[in-house]
């Protein structure tokens, strides 16, 4: 090996000091990282016209101990009216709780705190026992115009979590963590909002153990954030799992939610379908927080049978080729692969590198076969349900793939790609320690406005000098997909970033996608609700905030557009 | 023969007289008829001891001519501003126009009209020819505070279509009734909410003929009033199909719609799945006219592939085994059959009768091999989609009934049940003209409440004497099913009906059942919608109705139950 490959980037390998702003804004467990492969740091000191010599001192890794300057706004008398209710070591004042519970993972939020800028605080922190306490601090906040925030995973990408306008913030994943009760009949899980992805699924797996069930379950949302976001964030922000194309988004997977909202607590229908007029249950998915807080749910489930998941992958010649060929899979009912995803030729090429196909037998046979760097797509997959079912998907899947002259990878590519599925995001800090930006942006479209939607905010992206720009479709629909956009830069400073994130949200507008396909909209988003929905729809959304919640106390501040004008 | 058998009740051939209140309250075609088996006839007769004299010449068969006494409330001034809006010729202020557009299916309504009774009717009936019209109805409409109505097919067994309030009715289906255009990328067709069934199908069928494209669709949707029902009223009352456990209920096969409403127009947003808050597509679902007027909507469509389907048939030793089975199909996880129906022990032998199996080869084999009259259910079903998608999910349906002891029939039953799967609803007609009332009840149910629900609804049927009660499940989810209770009887007279209507209404809400899985609200069940929804939920339909309408002039007279108090 030369001197030059023996090199090793300074990738921070401590788990963050505790009370320090990077343990806020540290993706994921403390002592888990994933640091870029090789073929990754060659490509990002190409790209950026970086040598070694920058990666041998990570810069402002926010290991200061976190201090706020905000006072606290509350009352002593309102203060311990909250510890009334919740019990006195269930209200936190200090400054940790106080920045922790109002950050989510926003790249900008990141920013700030690697500069110690604290721009929001609640004024306290609560962590409610059970839906009693909740209804009884909303009682509370409603008679004296207190905002409240709701904290779940904390994986929020959208300033969801942000508290603009102080007051409290309720912690869900204390205390309101549990998995209630799994109806086997029924096939559905009574679960309260708090408990976190990991939990939820490692529940139902292990259900007979547990819940004294005859079979396992799965709860079939497996988002990037799965082990960090929380079964009540899921349906909040409308998200999406990685194997949503066969489960459903969190929208299909709720059968009934229960709320306690300003205006009343309540528990909608739960019925599998019932024609009762506007149906309340779907009205409160995606409310984020700005209607009330979710304090328990019946989710759908699944059986869960992980020896009969098959896996595929596919190089195709053409961007072109992946999309037809992807649409021709989704209108061909012959049933739904569960993670399904194709990356354009950017990705292709910068995903090879980052699972790991770079450089192995596969690549070489690629190349060898004709399979021109930035022109090749890869297509990465898993068919589950019951065996023979996804068998014959996985079959058809691959008789359509050959039609478009793909070239079968096996399963190998899926199996290092599923390695890192949840690790990714661990990079952002590593690449952010050396002054660089990775972050996403998401977008719904349809087929017919998928190219141009591509075209239109790559060439945004990349009018940026020295930009990486990955797109993928991983959420499939017969009426269309996602795209998922992943960029690399380095911006100046957050205004700099943050012209640019607005610019791209612009274009993705422009060219007909989705403000968001699956992150929510939170407060960064919100000013875009009005010029995507129109008027007469934002009136919908606005006339059933002030039903809910006629003082604007919950999550006030800009969350889905919706503060009053 | 003996002569017994040879007398034929005198059955009524001929279509109504023009202008006649019959051919108001009669379903379907002017001319089509089906009439009761000859074994139908003799359970008939069995049950209510009546003889063939009973038989022989029809009641009460309201072929008198239409009259309204009600006067046009309208001044001229406003019925010309109507004109001078669609045209003279689209404004009509007949007697039978006005009963004709304001009277739907429900058996009430066939009883009064049979005794020349008109309750309510619009003071003028309006066919408007464009979206651009209903804008400037609704807005003379809600300046002049007129109440306006829509009518679409006319199938409405809710009192959907009734005009407690006079003004205006809108007809949808006299213009409003194309296929605009079909995307084949997206797999999406454009149509106004006029268009009926029927014609819908058609046009799809024909796609490549009549829009030149690649391939032939279906829209999936086929429920029993499939030739009389209109596309709009499928989104507008949350209909399901006979095929809806594969294609999904109406509720989920619209991507957008354009809607008209006193608060403004506007058409929600068509992604195949978008993260940005509570969706107004899913809000409008289900209103039921009382939002505002459906001008257009953009529905998800699918291949139309009739060469792949498959049938299926079995009998069931009891019911148990029937639904556990059932559900044991619906939640195995290797996709879903397209029609499913499940029928009690009583349906069984009623629809042995119906369907033309009492009597045949199959009926004897049944006795023979030990399944019990009163015991033994039946289940009929096909699968649909693509060629092996629909084999293996038959495959794996015909694996669990043998599991569960049930009898293969072949695809025989299946096959004379298609044959009379639109025509049913004919037979109202014959009986009605002998004193007796059939008509149907519906309600969505989880697994674990099936039972109660069934032996609650029953057990309050049979306790009328003289009561035939039949009972399917035809729509089914992994989460539950639908019950559907279609019961024969005589009543004294509409007082004496109505009173067991509500009556059974009520044992469904006490046993757990949904108002209504599939047929909607209208302004019959509206009195329900709070006891079933709580005060909470029924003041978010209230705070969307006022936001919408605050006027209260759409379909008002206790549609949804959201008439201001």
């Amino acid at each position: 090996m030369s001197a030059k490959n023996s090199f090793q980037p300074a990738w921070t390998e401590k788990p963050p000091k505790t009370g320090s702003y990077r343990s806020i804004f540290k993706w994921g467990g403390p002592a888990e990282f994933k640091h870029p492969s090789s073929a990754w740091y060659a490509m990002i000191k190409e790209t950026f016209g970086m040598t070694d010599a920058d990666f041998k001192k990570p810069q402002l890794e926010g290991n200061e101990k976190v201090e706020v300057k905000q006072a606290i706004s509350l009352s002593e008398r309102q203060i311990s009216a909250f510890m009334d209710i919740v019990g006195k070591k269930n209200v936190a004042t200090d400054d940790y709780s106080r920045v922790k519970y109002s950050h989510g993972k926003t790249i900008h939020e990141a920013m700030d705190l690697r500069h110690n800028i604290v721009r929001h605080v609640p004024d306290i922190v609560i962590h409610p026992r059970d839906k009693k306490d909740v209804r009884r601090i909303v009682d509370y906040c409603n008679a004296q115009k207190i905002p409240v925030y709701v904290f779940g995973g904390g994986s929020s990408v959208t300033f969801g979590l942000q508290t603009p306008r102080a007051g409290v913030t309720l912690v869900m994943t204390t205390h309101m963590n549990r998995l209630l009760s799994i109806n086997e009949f029924n096939q559905t899980a009574r679960v309260q909002p708090g408990m976190f992805g990991r939990d939820y699924e490692e529940a139902l797996n292990q259900a007979p153990e547990r819940f004294d069930t005859d079979l396992r379950y799965t709860g079939g949302h497996f988002p990037q954030s799965f082990e960090y976001s929380s079964v009540g964030g899921w349906v909040l922000t409308l998200g999406s799992g990685q194997a949503s194309t066969y489960y459903g988004d969190a929208y299909d997977l709720v059968l009934s939610q229960e709320y306690v909202t300003p205006a009343g607590s309540f528990k909608t229908l739960d019925f599998p379908a019932t024609a009762t007029g506007p149906k309340v249950n779907d009205i409160m998915k995606g409310s984020e927080g700005a209607f009330g807080v979710l304090v328990e749910q019946t989710m759908k489930i699944f059986r869960y049978m992980p020896e009969n998941t098959q896996r595929f992958a596919f190089m195709f010649h053409s961007w072109d080729e992946a999309v037809d060929a992807s649409r021709e899979i989704m209108q061909g009912e012959f049933g739904f692969p569960a993670i399904y995803r194709i990356s354009d030729p950017e990705e292709t090429e910068v995903g090879m590198k980052l699972f790991g196909i770079h450089g192995t037998p596969i690549d070489s046979l690629v190349n060898l076969r004709g399979f021109k760097p930035m022109e090749r797509c890869l297509c990465i997959g898993t068919t589950e349900g019951e065996k023979g079912y996804a068998r014959h998907v996985k079959e058809q899947i691959t008789r359509i793939c050959k039609q478009y002259r793909a070239m079968s990878l096996t399963g190998y590519a899926t199996r290092l790609w599923e390695k890192t599925r949840y690790k990714e995001p661990y990079m952002r800090e590593d690449l952010q320690d050396y002054g660089l930006i990775i972050d996403t942006v998401e977008s719904g479209v349809t087929w017919d406005n998928l190219h141009r939607l591509h075209r239109g905010a790559r060439a945004y992206i990349k009018k940026r000098p020295q930009t990486i720009c990955m797109t993928h479709a991983s959420h499939f629909y017969p009426q269309g997909t996602n795209l998922y956009f992943i960029f690399i830069l380095r911006a100046k400073d957050l205004q700099d970033y943050r012209r640019f994130h607005d610019g791209l949200l612009d274009a993705i507008l422009q060219n007909g996608g989705s403000i968001s396909h699956h992150h929510g909209i939170g407060k960064l988003f919100g000013r875009l609700m009005e010029p995507h929905l129109g008027r007469e729809q934002m009136d919908v959304l606005r006339v059933l905030k002030n039903h809910f919640d006629p003082h604007n106390i919950m999550n006030p501040g800009g969350q889905l557009g919706l503060d009053p004008p």
